[in-house]
């Protein structure tokens, strides 16, 4: 989440109340359930208040075009196929993914409230956001909280060319005393797909090291890793500087959202504007009381971070703790309001005009 | 665990029985009970057999040095100091730190067994070898199972300069249909610390993006890393290839096995050989029956490893899956023999003489 892109002139400033209910206004809109708009829309505004630009705004279009394509099942009959004290298995019956995750989520907290530990997939899911949200539902109750996804494949194996498995992100957090909790939220390949989206946005050159081209030959060219080549896994190409660390992990996700939930993995992931897209994902939380009180975890926690955070850093740099940079990125938006880059504004009023909904202005 | 190293002229071969006899030899010469040194040789073996050079025969000096300086109790008194049907926490009473790892992932396992799911932290321990031994004891069991430990302060965070936190591995383990089982063994930096040993060893310069000098700036000086340098996270130098992803992963590792099981994070931890290294594991096996039949999970495990071989290859180049080229190297090597690189031999041999055992020759 430390990647950053600047914020200049281009954006306008829009409070997040104002546009929580922009989205769900939208969302309403187009037959989703009020209660489930609510958590699309939390999910975008946790995305746009932390600074994770690529899966705030931007996205809404996508989640628009997948219901006006009848892609998504705003009605889903969501299930419990398989449950115990310590687990579950939900069929999200194609609908939304924020809403089955956000149910799911729920699910593994009281789990692990009640039984120290609360393990829960989701199968026949959707895109499902930001990852980092459902963790920190799981934070929000003193626990840790781990969630994790499959995507649509676009990010080469090591040694690979062809694009067969997902930016398959995973979100862990934990709460520190005093302190703005840790969370680490990740896609398993070097950046995630909404970063290469961004920069085609922008006409940038991406950074070398990102992505590959037909050849498997790094490029610079936003189009060519999105179109012909594919997305590097973290630790880049070939195995010397650990890509072939970053396709495991990608694999990991697979194998826990993907392979046990009974869903498919990223290589038969279809796009959400897509029928049957069979996304799964996987949630869990740890209750820390199982091995020490929570306010001693939490003790700890802020002894760990603060000897990291006072140890020596180059000249003109500072040492950032995972979920840091989001966590004061979000107090300064919720003083002075969430930047909307003006090309998104664009595309996110075009699709209120068309459903009637009043336009961010 | 993709990178190696080349097997050259100056290396000599022995069976695995006869290493594992030595290594058992040389434990109970120095006091180590017999049950205690056959899980410490076990380790040592496996790395020895799936080509994990850094974690086989060039470890046992470290062993050696710690039990002579008596850094480590040989007769720890074990205790399980809290537990429940999914969980337990063990002090490891400053004992060698493979035998109450190989009891903690057996308690897991159990866990797991009957009640699905089995996390078992360990405290007051030791530099545990290599990972993946104790997550293939739960493949083994037809599990899931994910091993991780702190260790010494070796790694810089994103724009530090100061060793404050740990290559802190990470062992994930899964059974497939008819292969060998999925495998993914890494330290959560660019490589781990044996392999900067194995490079100055050698008297090798290490590849560009591994490490930093004094100055937090890239060096191919294994000597100054391992110094006043430092190790890089995975991801490497800086945010823009994803460093600040490895790090996190590294205080994920910190969170599991050195903050939540009371034992310290690895900016504490201290090395083998100094008494009250306090390493910390976590342990942890998944029962995929809890989600489906096991026969099931482990034929969707082969589709989906078998997807990713068959998608194309750079030219020239072979798609492998975690824990593939280790398998194939175990078997290789079970047929003509480990290889022991002659510096290794000579220190190993000096060892064995000085106890009494009989040399490898």
């Amino acid at each position: 989440m430390f990647e950053k892109v600047e914020v200049d002139e281009s954006y306008v400033r829009f409070s997040k109340d104002r546009l929580h209910r922009f989205y769900v206004d939208i969302l309403t809109a187009l037959s989703v359930p009020e209660e489930d708009a609510r958590i699309v829309a939390d999910n975008l505004i946790i995305a746009d208040l932390r600074g994770v630009e690529s899966h705030g705004a931007q996205r809404l279009k996508r989640y628009v075009k997948a219901i006006e394509k009848n892609a998504v099942n705003l009605r889903p009959n969501i299930r419990i196929e398989r449950e115990s004290k310590v687990h579950a298995l939900l069929d999200g019956d194609e609908g939304l993914g924020q809403p089955v995750s956000y149910k799911a989520m729920k699910m593994a907290i009281d789990k692990a409230k009640e039984n120290l530990f609360g393990m829960v997939g989701v199968r026949n899911s959707n895109h499902f956001g930001i990852a980092g949200h459902y963790s920190l539902m799981a934070v929000d109750e003193e626990l840790i909280g781990i969630s994790m996804t499959t995507t649509r494949p676009l990010v080469t194996p090591t040694w690979g060319i062809e694009k067969v498995i997902g930016t398959n992100p995973i979100a862990i957090g934990a709460p520190i005393e005093d302190m703005p909790p840790f969370l680490l939220d990740m896609a398993t390949s070097v950046v995630s797909t909404g970063k290469f989206e961004l920069y085609r946005r922008k006409d940038k050159p991406i950074p070398e090291g990102w992505g590959v081209d037909r050849y498997g030959e790094i490029t610079t060219d936003p189009n060519e890793v999105l179109s012909e080549g594919a997305e590097l896994p973290l630790g880049g190409i070939g195995e010397i500087l650990g890509g072939h660390k970053g396709y495991g992990l990608s694999l990991v996700v697979d194998i826990l959202s993907g392979v046990l939930t009974n869903a498919t993995w990223s290589k038969w992931v279809k796009n959400t504007d897509e029928k049957n897209s069979n996304v799964g994902h996987m949630f869990i939380a740890i209750n820390v009381e199982a091995f020490m009180p929570l306010e001693e975890f939490k003790r700890r926690m802020k002894e760990m971070i603060m000897d990291i955070k006072k140890s020596k850093a180059k000249e003109g740099k500072k040492i950032w703790y995972p979920g840091e940079k989001g966590a004061l990125t979000a107090e300064t938006r919720l003083k002075i309001g969430i930047p909307i880059y003006h090309k998104v504004l664009e595309e996110i009023n075009e699709i209120a005009e068309k459903v009637g909904v009043e336009k961010l202005e």
